[in-house]
Parts: structure tokens; C-alpha cells; sequence
């Protein structure tokens, strides 16, 4: 039996162990660790996971895919842990909103002898944990991949097999380059969303304003009921991403009150007729096309699993290897 | 057969006629009239309308009620035109977004002897038009009446009943009062909407963005997909409530912006911790209970319309000649 480890058993870890539990890929196990017990037997109720292990460094003992879905903060002591716990050749990824900070912590303390490809699965769900753990989730969505410079071919493909296990579509970017687009698109929503509802409720008018409240407040603050661990996380791992994108939204809102105050009717309309027609196009045609390069081909999990448990370990152990003689060569002149 | 007319057959005139219709009052018919012939036979069709008249006047004339469904800025026309054949007696609603405006159209353009009561049910779609009709759009929504200093009793009822005949919960508000808070609960969401998408779709990296765009930046920005008609209309009849909300709103995304940049931990938690607990309790419990005074009771549509076919007609009546006779008296001394 090859193992797959999950760290962490929210409503991402969770969902991801659905899906690969779903796909019943022979000779492949999951083995699932969470902060609390509870979750932990919940997880293996709904069939996340086969086994359950107590702490972090027993999940990923014999893992060749470890899956960190902890929460951002969370992710640095749990690599520390994990790290002298891990098989040589394992490939390890996580699923955290922000991506430099995870792929600086991989490079201090994960061992040479494992890969890192750090992810990012574009999906979610204001309600958090295990109770809301969906395989569908992933279904359609992008799955940020961010391998680090030394990772394998075939840790980048394993990473790539699990996303395309889950439904969702394998992106490749670079972990500051993530950064700063999530800002724009995931975080500033966050942001906002929050900030709107907190303007309203701590108003005087809150009672009168409530009741008024329709679908439209409703859906532009639905972000604001995330986990506040998480929004805290983001925040702090991707502050000035997320201060130039405040910035700029401010910027923008100081052009509507321009367009507002000044009255002009043809300025009004083709401000909003702007905003809505592009969204519509958004919304019919997807994401304006750019040379994206090669498509991304189908690549299996199972075979990158059970391919790996062989191949990717002689090549890793082989590199190692290599590194130490060199090491040694430099040393001896 | 006594007639309610709805002028204007889009989105919210379709479900009212759709939600009238459905009630199937013994002896009330439904008139409608449209900007286009197209629209007009759709709502036929659709059985939003009994019978489909070519313009306000004519949809108007015999009608105990008069519902203008029409975009903000239109409803000035409207009442100008359809002042002279309306029944004296007959009761006037409208449904559009602000109040102060058409309370004050109504004053100058109604004849005395007709009932103004402003109306604004809240709800809606981002899809405009008699295709998006439904029944069921107002069901446990709060539906704004504001009426006329001179309205009387019976038509104050009526679009009580109105309202409640579609599944709504009526709330007396003044009109100014009204514009002030959708303001902030419904006019801010919408502008926000609108500078997310298009500080998003402005940027170079707009094709990177799309691709990362997720289920939170497509719910934040779906009201950016609402009419640009509305949201204009709606900007220039509420301007100065407009800007003071976005005012505050800047004010506070510059405090958020202060916490992040500190980078406190203890205070970001807490600001996103606030404001999810406030959501969840407002999802959960509702609007804050303030003392509202007695509840309205449960009033039919159909009574009221039938019977102000005879009462509310003969006590208008005696008003205008009432009035009348002061008049004479007044210039005879």
C-alpha cells in the first residue's frame, strides 16, 4: 500500500480526501491527521480518510504525497515537524491562499531529499470544517501550482495528477506572482466584504438597516462570514499585496464619487454599462485568452504514486547522492 | 370587473402582475402596458396580464390601482401622462429604488384626487426584464411603503395588501428616510460591485486575474450585472445619501488599511472576528428587534379593490367637493 497524507481536515483537506477516496485508486491509501479528535473520527465517518494518525509526523511516516492543509500559520511549525519524519523522494504540497511564505518555510526546513510544489486550489466555502467537506469542491476551478526550484518533474505531476483528480485545472505560476494576483481578486473581495458589513452594523440606522437587508447586501458580504483565522492569515502573509490593492480599490471608489458628485449623466451610465457589460462578457466567455503555452496533459495520481514508489525515489536518492559527493569533493581541495 | 394597471413589465412589474394573477381574485382584472409591443405580448403570454393596453393612459383608465413598474427616471413622464385619466379615487404605487423623488413627482403631477402611496419591495435580480419574472421574487422580503401626506387610509391598505398578496412584509417608512438607508444597505453594495469588476478588469493583468477568479470575486461583483439604467437613475435620485455612505466607507477601508499595515495580529483577528460574528448573528436572529409598533394585520388585495370601487371613490369625492367649497368660500369673502 502506497500512502497519501493529509495534514490538516477542514473543508479543504476534508474535501481533497473525498475526491481521492471517490476515485478508489488501487494500492493507494489516505491517511488523515487533524488538531483535534473529533475531527479526526468525523473525517473517517464521512470517509475521508482510511487511517487516522495522531500527530503530523506519524501521518506522513511511509506518505509519498504529503497534503498540508493547515491553516497558513499553522504550515511552518507543521514542516518543521514533518520534516525528519519524511521519505526520501516524497513530494510535498500545501493549499494555502498565500504562496511565498509557504515556499520560503519548504526551502528552510523540509530535507533536500523531498520536493515541494506548493498549491492553491481557487475554491471555497464561507463555512468552514469537515461537516462542510464537498469532492465536488474543487470541480471547474483553477489549482494554482507552484513548484519550487528543486522539485522533481514527477512531484510537479503528482501535484498536477491530484488536481486533475479533483476536477479542478492545473495553473502554473510563480508563488510572488500568485501572491499578488490572489490580492486583487481574492483577497481584496475579502477585504471588502468585511469592511461593508462592518460599516453598515456599526451604524446607529443598523436596526432599521437590517431590515432592509436583501439578497444584494446579502451575496457583496458573504465573504466577511469566512474563517477570521484564515482572513487573519492571508493578511498578514501577503500585507503589501494587499495594501496596493486597497490603494488602488480606493482610488477607484474616489472615481465613482467623482462621477457620482459631478452628475453627468452620460459619465454615470457609461461607468456602470462599463462594469457590466465586461463582467457579462467575463462571465460568457471566461478569462480573455493569452498565449497560455502547451496544454497541460492528463496525468493519473495512481500512476504517479505507485510509478513514484520506484522510480522517483532512486532519481531523488541518486541526486542526493551526487549533491553529498560534490559536497565532499569541494571539501577535500 | 374592476382593474389594477401595471405600467412597465420588466423583472418587478412581470412578478407583481405573475404574483396578482396567481392570487386569482374573483371579479379583478390585470391591465398592463410596456415600452414594447414585444414585451408586452411576452407578459400576455406569460399570463403576468389580462388584458394589454398601448399606453399609460389607456392602461390607467378605469383602474382602482395603479402600480408604476417603470425605470426611476421614467416614472416623471408617467405620471404626467396618466394624471388626467386616472379614476378619482384610484390609488397610485410605484416600486422604484428611491422615494423622496417620486413622492415629490406625485405631489406636483397627481390630481388631488387620486391616493399616492410610494412603494419599494426589496428584492431583485442582476437579470432585468419580464424573462426573469417570478412570482415568488418578493416572498419574506421587506416591501417599503411610503405614503403621501395625503393618501387616504383605504389606499394605504391597499398596497398593504399589495405587498402582502406576493408574500412580502410591509414596512412604513418616510421617504427621505427610505433614501437614506437603501443608501447605505442597497446603493453602496452596488458601487462597490461595480469599482471591484472594474479595478480587476482595468488592470494588465486582468487575463491572470480572470483565470484565478473564484465563486467570492464573482458574488462580490454580481451586482455590477444589474441594469446600468437602475444603478444611473438610482445614483442621480439619491446623490447626496450616495456619497455620504461612500464617504463613510472609504473611511472605513482606510481603518482596515491602518490594520493591516500595523500588522497586529491581535487587532486583525479581531476586526474580521467582529464582523463575522455580527454576520452570522444578523443571518441567524435577524434584524435587531426595536420596539415597531403594532404589526400590520393581514389585508386582501381583492377587498380592498372591490370595495373602494364604491367607499373609497364616494369619501374622495366628498373631499374634492369638500375642498371645492373651501375654495369658493375663501375667494366669495
Amino acid at each position: 500500500m502506497e500512502r497519501v497524507a493529509i495534514i490538516g481536515l477542514g473543508l479543504i483537506g476534508g474535501s481533497i480526501g473525498l475526491a481521492i477516496k471517490r476515485a478508489n485508486i488501487e494500492g493507494v491509501q489516505v491517511v488523515g491527521t487533524a488538531r483535534t479528535r473529533e475531527t479526526l473520527q468525523k473525517a473517517k465517518k464521512l470517509g475521508a480518510i482510511d487511517v487516522d494518525a495522531p500527530t503530523p509526523a506519524d501521518a506522513v511516516r511511509d506518505a509519498r504525497l504529503v497534503i498540508i492543509a493547515s491553516p497558513i500559520m499553522a504550515t511552518q511549525p507543521i514542516m518543521q515537524e514533518i520534516g525528519p519524519a519524511l521519505l526520501p523522494g516524497a513530494v510535498v504540497t500545501d493549499v494555502g491562499s498565500t504562496k511565498s511564505n509557504a515556499a520560503r518555510w519548504a526551502k528552510d526546513l523540509l530535507p533536500e531529499s523531498v520536493s515541494f510544489v506548493g498549491g492553491h486550489p481557487m475554491a471555497g466555502k464561507e463555512q468552514a470544517g469537515i461537516a462542510a467537506a464537498d469532492p465536488d469542491l474543487f470541480k471547474g476551478k483553477a489549482w494554482v501550482i507552484a513548484p519550487s526550484v528543486s522539485a522533481t518533474e514527477g512531484a510537479v505531476n503528482t501535484v498536477v495528477g491530484l488536481a486533475q483528480l479533483t476536477g479542478a485545472s492545473p495553473l502554473f505560476m510563480d508563488p510572488d506572482e500568485h501572491d499578488s494576483y490572489v490580492a486583487a481578486i481574492s483577497h481584496l473581495p475579502l477585504l471588502l466584504s468585511s469592511a461593508l458589513f462592518s460599516v453598515a452594523q456599526g451604524s446607529a440606522a443598523w436596526p432599521e438597516l437590517a431590515r432592509l437587508a436583501s439578497s444584494g447586501f446579502r451575496d457583496t458580504t458573504r465573504l466577511a462570514s469566512g474563517s477570521p483565522e484564515m482572513a487573519h492569515d492571508i493578511v498578514l502573509t501577503n500585507r503589501d499585496n494587499v495594501i496596493h490593492w486597497l490603494d488602488r480599490f480606493i482610488d477607484e471608489l474616489r472615481r465613482f464619487r467623482g462621477i457620482v458628485a459631478g452628475g453627468a449623466s452620460e459619465e454615470v451610465i457609461e461607468a456602470f454599462t462599463k462594469a457590466q457589460l465586461e463582467r457579462d462578457n467575463f462571465l460568457v466567455n471566461g478569462p480573455p485568452q493569452r498565449d497560455v503555452g502547451e496544454p497541460i496533459p492528463k496525468i493519473s495520481l495512481g500512476d504517479m504514486i505507485l510509478g513514484s514508489a520506484v522510480s522517483g525515489y532512486m532519481k531523488k536518492q541518486q541526486e542526493v547522492l551526487k549533491a553529498a559527493e560534490a559536497r565532499a569533493e569541494g571539501k577535500r581541495r
